[in-house]
């Protein structure tokens, strides 16, 4: 027996977790929503969705969305979502440790 | 801004959750599985589907079937029913405690 969980951020409906987390990693390292997307196979235009959504949701861009230029445009993450990224994954981790600890608590002896 | 979550058992699957604990609560309560789905809005069909689901993944019986008889049947949770849905009741209760304040140590000041 194990414990199954999801977590998440909720602000006006789901507003951050682990997919968009992931989503906006591979932004940061790709410099590209349609690279990060594609690694995940999500679809840009899925992935563009998304984080249109979550932006509602949050109140604030996640990505600066560049209109093209010499460089064929890329798109940048905010400071204001690497420090939710940042925030999130802190959380989430101890988040994690805490709910198996009160799994092993209360069900440790159970095959 | 606040936490998000699901929270279940996993054994060889999904094997025990909210769901399925307010189910047999209710079965504990009216005595019959039927009455217990239609409380829920589920149909008898699909809790009885559950059930099964449940006790080939946990390996014991969650409700004894009981086949007609004078007072026409009739469904009883099993002792080792009622000690998993205590036990569970209590982790969960002890869960979402600790992913709250977990929460409010990361997440407290954002409005």
């Amino acid at each position: 027996m194990k414990v199954g969980y999801k977590i998440w951020l909720d602000h006006h409906g789901k507003a951050f977790g682990d997919g968009p987390c992931e989503l906006l990693r591979g932004v940061q390292k790709t410099k590209s929503l349609h690279r990060a997307a594609l690694r995940m196979g999500m679809s840009y235009n899925k992935a563009w969705r998304l984080m249109g959504a979550l932006e509602k949701r949050l109140g604030f861009a996640l990505i600066d969305r560049k209109a093209g230029g010499l460089s064929g445009g890329g798109s940048r993450i905010t400071p204001e979502a690497l420090r939710l990224m940042e925030r999130y994954e802190r959380f989430r981790k101890e988040a994690v440790k805490a709910l198996e600890n009160t799994f092993q608590n209360h069900f440790g002896e159970v095959q």
